[in-house]
């Protein structure tokens, strides 16, 4: 349940209905917008009277959440969530893209593809140190080394940094690398992840499992922000479907419903979405148009050699004309790029 | 197998090349492009030496061709298909926008929404006189009745009508009244009514099934066009997935792959691909965003009276600040509307 | 809504209660049990007061159905369905094995393997004489010829045949050869076929579609129901999920669970539902643990050299120790084979 | 890759075989059969030369494998792969019934369940002491006391107790109360967890994500058998599809292709790929006649009042009528019970 309380509300009266609903065995999380205040209530509110609540000072109505999200709601947080970072707004006005490889292969690699993206216009770097490959036999990434170099790379070029962490144990020594921890899909539900990231407070970019629902996809991101960090970015990157022809199947729907049902960022991933590197560019326009807050793309200078994904990243000279032509997309919907 | 001839091939030459070709069994289809002639192999063509025919005078090169689409395929006929129609070009620059309500209920509400759609902007007029219905019991149109208002209404707007035909022994009646066939989503693989409207030699927009890859939608067009027909106009009209909060998943994916894998035309269906009203028009924008030729939109003037799908479908007001949305974002990808 | 009628109930007070339903614009649908006659009311029955109705003699209570489905709904009519057919029971205590080719390719590859079929234990011979095929260059069966060979190898045999009905059209001709008229998995939504096989009044073994939910199956059952037709066997052959190593997935849950919520035989196609037969035996084992009334098995004397489905089919001698194994099974479950 | 090695060959044969192959950079695997040695390469065997393996004394054969799991696949490790823990033996011909509760909720409820599970004859006691809840805000299970109470209810009762671990810091501390150690459907691809129980040379349930390939179940597998770790039991647990009377679907299929590709045990989870009780007895028998090694099955004294899971429990009586329908198919497929 959500309590909103009147404009002209006081401090004492809002403490007394605080009170109140906490005599009855719930918590309460207050949300100071800009014309509202409004309590969400967190825990079985069934004990609760509705009706005594909304004779009590101040309190102008009360309304249930049918959803089982309550943090995550736009219901609950009205206005936009904007993760802001070092001089960086993420679901402001102005679009953010995220670029880099799959995987950290090498200094020289990561520099090289971080000068470009960073040139075209990115403001983050994205990078894997840690992997989650289907195969044991598969390249893991770099790990610590590889974080290194992505720390590297950042004072060299000041682009943010977002990779993914796999491992609660490893949630402090990548924190101290990167300025967004990344969720990858197979993590979505890992709650003792979630739990470790949420504690960390720090930015997290979380991914949409491949078969997870978006209403499981908020919940993962109420593990996040029941923490108090309120700083989670939502990505959809694809959802598995019958179509063999891509890798995944971008869905589109998910991006405006989202920012619907949900205050936070919503970002797109066309390169895992598609896993082709010539649907990225519609797609990433499609992502835009449909109201995405960003765009996370993979880029290689040399995508026949990367040790993953090679298929779906891009060339430099491609991600710079999906910039350009990514521009007047973006203002015909308002947006900056 | 394709063939693809020399710029300056001689008329003798081809017939020579035809001619071996057909000594082997196979049936040869030609598509005189504006730059080259290609010959397209129909038939097992393993009895076929390649080396051989390479060596004819005349031929350029030739090339398998590994999809089991043929005649829908870029490979055989390089050049987008342009469909004309009364002076409408579907799958030109110019965008196409069909619209209207999902069944023709009666002359004035079919009339009050097509003067709305005409106003705002839209070519065609959609609006089913048979509908499939999942419960015998629900509503199934005004059959021919339902025919006759649509012509009657396309008389007074000058919009084209687009309806769905789904028994073959009503092509013939349908075609008398509509200016373009629909096959519907349940319809892709009724192989009779595929035949049935190829045979009719009138353009047909064919919806993907819900159930269906991208590759089976082309396989179906392949019957279509294997009479002769080259007028199809394939639609993405969203797929069935896991996910609950929409009534399908839009496959944004299939608009530029289904462009790239094939030169037939592109539109999409935002109104069932998403079932919500609220979503249609950010899907909308990335459809056109990722290269779709055109739109087919619900509108009704009355959504909650409608008698089917009355939550997807948009009030006139709304659809006209669709289109209005449209137009930047068509002109922002090279396109008008 | 249903109307229970008491045990003693009279004639006259039967005729009261249907007319007073009628009144409201409803249609009845009696259906007399051993014990009990209930009616079934077709249409909206809104208007209708269902505390009224229990006041008035010889009617025990009334109940709401939820499902949409009525006549193939097990609350309207309690007991099993058995459809009969020339001394063949499908429905009872006795499991129904169907088995052959999955094409009729000519009289000898049919004849020697109905032989086989029926020595092993079979009572009805299947194949395809219209084949709906992915791609128009494929074969399309050898039409009114091979339903020629199919009933020539009926009288040899004895044994009854099922063969798929494409196009409402070939509906009579079809039923001059055939004793169950087969609706294939891509047209369980083709309701101009479904109202055709209805009208035909023959049994109609109902596939569902690979992309359709149980209630949607119900409901196509429903449309050859509404014309009476009574003698509909429903058939799980497998869905499409996201996995690839299996042609379908199938949903062996859909088995008890269409015996719960409908009174319709349900037979089981692990051909299909596989596409590999390595796993035809242990699936086929499963349906009939599952409770299903029946299976339906590709057979074919060299799979190697079939026109479709090579695959999944049987050799004979493999279909021998499959009958053989599902002896014990069955009679585990209680069912004779 | 492969090598199958000669019956008669000596151990300096083989270790030269080995040394060939590790000089070539990969890492072997030796695989004793009763009948045969089977050497399986780990790593990129592409410059390895087959022919020249071939000529080497003591080498039968060489062969690809084209499947990306190797300690999980059937071509290396022949024989059925029996865990053994106790006395009781898991992939043998004695079928394994793991049943208990959803979640521990008390002592009295668990002692109650685990003496009515072992009177009706299951082996093993399943239970939650953690929980991976899609919402932060329902019950997350009791923790380290309900570990405490499944290892008293396991002195008290001589079950096997079974239970799950969702944190690579908590295995220590589960592999201390539990003697099976189970990995959750959510956490299939947690790599971190499953290196981990790899690690705790622990017998692991591993249960198929609701969203994986049948081929990443197996390469999950792989993780674990890579640390030399052998007791991997997989579980079919259901998959997520687009049907929604039934939570999940229960992938029969997936039972004996498992068996067919990897030599690890397999058993199924009924309760969870139904989600409905009423199911759970003919998709139990199903699982059984497909050649499941075991049962997972929930059981509760009380459904309705249970914390989670409720409506795919059994009451306990229930579990009893299912045990005694079980025998006679376990026999029909030449199974104990």
């Amino acid at each position: 349940m959500i309590v909103v309380l009147k404009p002209d509300v006081t401090r004492i009266q809002i403490d007394n209905v605080i009170a109140r609903i906490e005599q009855m065995g719930c918590k309460v999380e207050v949300s100071q917008g800009e014309e509202r205040t409004v309590l969400g209530i967190i825990g079985d509110g069934q004990r609760l009277d509705r009706e005594q609540l909304e004779r009590m000072p101040g309190v102008e109505r009360t309304a249930p959440i049918m959803r089982p999200f309550k943090r995550a709601s736009r219901d609950f947080h009205p206005a936009d969530t904007i993760v802001k970072l070092n001089g960086v707004s993420i679901g402001g006005q102005q679009l953010i893209i995220m670029a880099g490889p799959c995987a950290v292969e090498s200094r020289e690699q990561l520099l090289e593809t971080a000068q470009a993206v960073k040139a075209a216009g990115a403001q983050v770097l994205r990078g894997g140190a840690y992997k989650p490959r289907t195969s044991p036999y598969s390249f893991q990434g770099l790990a610590e080394q590889g974080l290194r170099i992505l720390a590297e790379v950042r004072e060299q070029t000041g682009l943010l940094v977002v990779t993914e962490v796999i491992d609660p144990n490893l949630v402090p020594l990548v924190s101290a690398y990167a300025d967004i921890l990344q969720i990858g899909a197979r993590n979505m539900q890992n709650y003792a992840l979630l739990h470790a990231v949420g504690e960390a407070q720090r930015p997290v970019l979380l991914k949409r499992g491949m078969m997870s629902t978006i209403e499981e996809m908020l919940m993962a991101a109420e593990y996040i922000l029941s923490h108090g960090n309120q700083r989670v970015i939502l990505c959809e990157r694809g959802i598995r479907t019958f179509e063999t022809y891509t890798r995944n199947t971008m869905d589109i729907n998910a991006v405006p419903l989202l920012k619907q049902l949900s205050h936070l960022p919503v970002v797109a991933d066309p390169s895992h979405a598609t896993g082709k590197w010539e649907l990225v560019a519609p797609v990433s326009r499609a992502a835009v148009a449909a109201g995405a807050d960003g765009l996370i793309i993979e880029v290689h200078p040399r995508p026949e050699e990367a040790v993953s994904d090679g298929a779906q990243s891009l060339k430099p000279f491609r991600f710079v004309e999906l910039m350009r032509s990514l521009r007047p997309v973006a203002e015909a919907v308002g947006r900056g790029l």
